[in-house]
């Protein structure tokens, strides 16, 4: 392709909104351009990149046996009724009115229509496990769409759901996706870090979250030094710092040296800060108790079922998403100063788990190991000392509701945690049978009785993939692309198009592409150094210069470069396109394997 | 591909609303499923096929350097403002708000949007000529969808766009994509008909559908034996079975012979038919006098641009569209009975070209040939005769308004021509300045002088595209593919999928798949009846039979048989893949050539 018969409008300039690296460089090497807020056209370079990214993606889909399809991106408002995400979505999901008044939404995920398509098909056992997939528009109605393609409104999604017999089936599909997320990744040269993720009510390990490490990532990963642990905050466990969970007669026996119980006065002194200042003590001994309020919870415990206590050593805190999974909740939040008054019979500031009635307590497990503690006493300017977990109080439920945190232990082996930010690229999950039991899947096993499958979904976002990509490679000058994913293989750049050069680069142009090497040939009428920037800037992986100079003489020579390397050698012309496809070629394979 | 590792649920029945045979076959093949009203999901198979027909639009496109780009499906509704198709485009477009009450359209045509990403890169006529195109979602808020995806509220459409210095260079992209077109169908196998098509204001010659013949079309064709003509009724022309225009003195000599102008009383009679009978004579002789109502029209006559009184020749009908695009107007509609009582002084059927006072009239060529004819009186139950275009009342304008029918003269030859229904599957369209110019588009010319840069624009339907092939390509068994865009080129059936005939199997389609050719291998464990029912229904254009009888003796066999013919034939197994490969590449070769 000649540069002058495509249209590549780099730029030295971008627009300020564009503060990340990837945003930066995609403008400027002319792949995208904004439509509005959010709303990014992707111009034939990037496109170029893009469809590669997809070809890769479906490579794998198809090499695992996952089927794709494509539904629409507008989906009836009904089917989204039925599965009651009509409702829980929140205000992203994009909700629209045709001219008859019917509702539809613009697709920002497609469980509810994939389960629709199955559940008019399936009748048979036989016909599981079934995965399909598809490469499609979505859009989430983002109130503050950030950092370019990363996080935009309207993007491009794989998204893959399957449908199961029974949980080990469901599994070896969730591993297979696993294994086929991290090829892809590593085709596109991506280092990624796939971390243990909140699965909701579900429980268990089946969520998965594949990230990129990224100074804008809106995840916080938790991470092993030995490398056998890794997680979201939202699901990191460790190593407790204290006694194993103690129950009835081991409770009393460890408070068998605790004095009893007194109340302290404590005037004007609420958090726990003030608490340890006034008290002199370690924040360690205290039990901070906060009343939460929670939205559609379905945990099977005595009592109400919308206001919760929970309580956590005084250190350490609660964990709102390990907590909402615990709880089977939409939602949980604090509970407003009104309720907490009601509740505790006290200002907000007081409320302690001794003698709390009317809710069901919840404790972390790391308050099961105070036997001498410190905590509110549900009266304005009171406390309680000497407080023994199992001799003063119990609890509904003792659980893991801790945020974990760079320091504490890893759980696989104790090593200290550290933390970094992430990005989520891909996202496997075993959904169980929430949306197939919404919306009344069913099929007959071999008995003849009538079951509901279990799905899992797995998605992967393209456009933040191809971003990231960028974000890992690059300089100073622009994106240094990796051959799969690169808009074009080759760049050749005659000093001047014309005579003995010319001849050489058409030549050379036309075996390469033979070859089936994907040439960009600059024969633009520039001087050499735009040439260059440019060249830089749009980060092709081979880069050969043709002038005069190295074509006088009996040896004739072009130059060749690597764009990540910062050397350039000759190469003779009768050797140029063998040389040039073989590492187009060993390249690729190199990304392609394992 | 074993159809056991795919999703292929053919049925035997159909919905109800599955009146069309692409629409039932497209079902009852498991190409697609309904997900609501003008809403399909493709299945595997049918994605196997849109996404070949997407291939080859895509090779025809580049192919005359088209570039494609991928703006968004959602698109701000500020661009839509700028060109003024927010108001005028009607209760098809889908309109959308979104969180933070901003208007967005989900796209159902993208002239704006590419508009609007070449405004912000044009600067010099050295970027120009500029083709882009994309293949997307598009969106048209149907009020009745139907026929499957012939006629969805969700698409894919190719839809291409050009900018232009001149005409010269408009007409060339223009002609080239014409060509490419052409050949898109022609791969397809699909018999397509390029009309003359209405081009709004622009007028010229600038506009032609490629349009299917169709029962169901919503399109009427008018169609030359001599096959030297073809235009959309919006359009055609015709050769007048009148004298030439007659203006002024010709005019004159012509009425010299007829008598004075005379008032006849016409009680209660009204239409064009009671007149005839009324007065016992031919509607040839009548003016027919309409007057009609426009919105935005901006033809430069003077007067006023609301109303204009338009007649034509008692047997004719007025074409709404032409008279719309004389107008230059957005819409015109017959004018309400009050506004044509106030304009004519008379109840509504006595409307007539003299004396008519304070509107412009427009009349049809067939007027101005009138030398002797009778028209209605401008006051109740009055006619009048022997009225003499040129003499007796003279016109602001006149014009080919004429309805052509069936049985006209054809314009360029004067033989018959006759009718057909169309289905438009593509339109390539000279759209001067309109959106350039309303949207502020400007580059610097040679001089550096500031201009408009001018556009076509050309869209091509995927969806309807694959639909008509099926119209034009089945039995009463099912689909017959041409080989280009069939989901696999051969079909497999083993009459029992075990012993030597698996054997055989397994081998013929591993040296297929190795030579390229798409294999789809009936691996279930059926009645041989139900395999080739269902290899009939999908219709995939090479069968393959495998049975033990066959393969016993010397010179094991195969039975071959393609879906298009009746009769099947033996291949010695040694020969199987060289004879299938074969085919599929002749096949191929056949549609791709020319």
């Amino acid at each position: 392709m000649n540069i002058s018969d495509t249209f590549i409008p780099t730029l030295r300039e971008v627009p300020a909104d564009a503060v990340i690296i990837s945003h930066r460089l995609m403008f400027r090497a002319a792949m995208i351009r904004k439509l509005s807020n959010g709303l990014f056209a992707y111009l034939p370079l990037g496109l170029r990149s893009l469809r590669k990214l997809e070809r890769i993606v479906r490579e794998e889909m198809d090499a695992i046996g996952s089927l794709e399809i494509k539904p629409t991106v507008i989906v009836p408002g009904e089917l989204w009724k039925e599965s009651g995400r009509w409702d829980a979505y929140g205000d992203a999901l994009m909700r629209i009115k045709n001219r008859l008044g019917a509702d539809f939404v613009v697709s920002p995920t497609a469980e509810e229509a994939f389960t629709a398509l199955v559940r008019d098909e399936l009748s048979s056992y036989r016909q599981l496990p079934l995965s399909l997939y598809q490469i499609n528009t979505k859009y989430r109605d983002e109130i503050r769409p950030r950092y370019g393609v990363m996080r935009g409104r309207e993007f491009i999604m794989k998204d893959a759901y399957s449908f199961h017999t029974d949980d080990a089936s469901l599994d070896e599909t969730y591993q297979k996706m696993g294994k086929a997320y991290r090829r892809i990744f590593k085709r596109c040269s991506l280092t990624v870090i796939p971390v243990q993720a909140d699965s909701g009510a579900m429980g268990g390990s089946g969520s998965e979250e594949i990230m990129v490490e990224s100074e804008i990532g809106d995840n916080t990963l938790l991470l092993c030094k030995t490398g056998d642990y890794a997680a979201n905050v939202e699901k990191a466990a460790c190593k407790p710092d204290y006694a194993p969970v103690a129950q009835g007669e081991a409770a009393l026996a460890a408070a068998a040296k605790t004095p009893p119980m007194e109340k302290i006065d404590t005037p004007n002194v609420k958090t726990i800060e003030e608490l340890c200042a006034f008290l002199k003590s370690d924040a360690k001994v205290f039990i901070k108790t906060l009343i939460y309020r929670a939205r559609n919870a379905e945990i099977d415990i005595p009592g109400d079922k919308t206001f919760f206590a929970c309580a956590i050593r005084g250190d350490l805190d609660i964990n709102e998403t390990k907590l909402t999974a615990l709880l089977k909740a939409a939602e949980v939040e604090l509970a407003g100063e009104a309720d907490v008054e009601r509740i505790t019979r006290a200002p907000v500031g007081f409320a302690g788990p001794v003698g709390l009635e009317g809710i069901p307590l919840i404790v972390d497990h790391s308050v099961t190991a105070i036997n001498d503690g410190i905590c509110g006493g549900l009266a304005k300017d009171l406390h309680l000392k000497h407080v023994a977990w199992g001799r003063d109080f119990n609890a509904a439920l003792a659980a893991d509701i801790r945020t974990v945190k760079a320091g504490d232990a890893c759980p696989s082996c104790g090593a200290e945690l550290y933390e970094k930010k992430g990005n989520e690229l891909g996202h496997i999950f075993k959904l169980g049978d929430k949306y197939t039991a919404a919306m009344d899947v069913t099929y007959l096993d071999e008995n003849g009785k009538t079951c509901v499958p279990i799905m899992g979904c797995y998605g992967l976002g393209l456009d933040r993939t191809l971003a990231s990509i960028i974000e890992e490679h690059h300089d100073d000058d622009g994106i240094i692309w990796p051959m799969s994913v690169a808009p074009y293989h080759v760049i050749i750049i005659p000093i001047k198009y014309e005579g003995a050069v010319k001849q050489t680069t058409d030549t050379l142009v036309s075996a390469l592409e033979k070859a089936g090497i994907e040439v960009l040939l600059d024969n633009r009428d520039e001087r050499p150094g735009v040439k260059f920037k440019d060249a830089d800037l749009i980060g092709i992986p081979l880069r050969i210069v043709i002038g005069e100079k190295n074509l006088a003489g009996d040896e004739p020579k072009v130059e060749l470069k690597q764009r990540r390397e910062k050397e350039n050698r000759l190469v003779k012309v009768s050797q140029a396109a063998n040389e040039i496809s073989s590492i187009v070629i060993t390249e690729l394979a190199d990304l392609n394997e394992g």
